[in-house]
């Protein structure tokens, strides 16, 4: 049989008061799909383990390493402490955009960037109708989930972030949108798969 | 005479009022340590001239662009819109690791993540001793500027983020954290150019 393809497991997931058991639904529907999921919860090093290195280093070196042997991920960018996504995650979309491996994004928050600002805090139109936030800087217009470099990766590939509707923080976890993902990543990967192997044989 | 390396400019200073004025004087600091600066708002591209194609997603593929050409990048980590830094920054952040190029970094807020948050609304130890947000999600305590993903980067190079004494929002433009990293990239990538040539001369 054939190796499952492996998806890495990008997401604030792990700050959760039950990160590991998230993390092992993650995994779970990964499998149901065919997939091996990489969740970076499960490199965490011990302090003791780790003696004179510095931990946050090792983690870094394991969550890379991990990206590396991907072959695709998801990534969770449901707004984290402010209005944008966690930004460990959207470091790991760069390094997947660059790398050229395929991402599948989704948000437990169905608002768009703008609106989200205009809720927290006063923001206005300037004379050219460009939205500025309360200290003046300048608020992207594109309906998107975000900020326009962690929407368009998304975009390119054929598969806009997941929206699903409901409240930001409380529902990090939810995996309603991450299903639609592996769906999509289903569908693209191993059909892909498949027809590789059915050239093969021709 | 050897052309001058590119150095991409990433940072929310794209959103500020005087975005533009601020790009200038990027790219003037940059020619005077003997840099190209490449700004993404020279990028900016007008909804006229995009005719059907979506205006992001051709912003998008010229920061991309931008960042594929580019030798090395100089990025204002400075908070935006919440405790962390800015995910577009990020996100290219991510690439240019991905790509392995050298990475320079800056904020100007001298505070570490953690005592941001600490500061901004409740956070308390679990009964391990970990630090909880008012959500009950974990913050990391490395005493980092950020994300340990954001941080760990710059730090494996060689040059952790610079951090400048002032506060958050108003000094988003501020450029002493940003002429540090310039010094930091004229010693390390021009030395290695004079390294190489005095190499291939002998």
């Amino acid at each position: 049989m054939a190796k499952r393809p492996k998806v890495y497991l990008a997401g604030p997931d792990v700050f959760l008061p039950d990160a590991v058991s998230v993390g092992r639904r993650k995994k779970e529907l990964c499998a149901r799909f065919g997939f091996e999921g990489l969740y970076p919860f499960d490199n965490e090093i011990s302090p003791t383990a780790a003696s004179s290195e510095r931990v946050d280093l090792l983690i870094y070196r394991a969550n890379a390493e991990m990206i590396h042997k991907a072959d695709a991920g998801i990534f969770n960018l449901t707004p984290f402490r402010g209005p944008s996504a966690d930004v460990g995650t959207v470091f790991e979309l760069g390094m997947f955009v660059a790398l050229r491996k395929p991402v599948f994004g989704y948000t437990n928050c169905a608002e768009s960037y703008l609106d989200r600002i205009k809720k927290s805090r006063g923001v206005e139109r300037d004379e050219v109708g460009m939205w500025r936030d309360w200290t003046g800087m300048s608020i992207e217009d594109f309906a998107n989930a975000d900020n326009l470099m962690v929407e368009a990766p998304f975009v390119e590939q054929g598969h806009p972030i997941v929206r699903v509707a409901s409240e930001g923080q409380k529902s990090i976890g939810d995996l309603d949108g991450f299903e639609k993902c592996l769906r999509w990543a289903a569908d693209s990967l191993l059909k892909d798969r498949a027809g590789q192997k059915r050239r093969l044989v021709v």
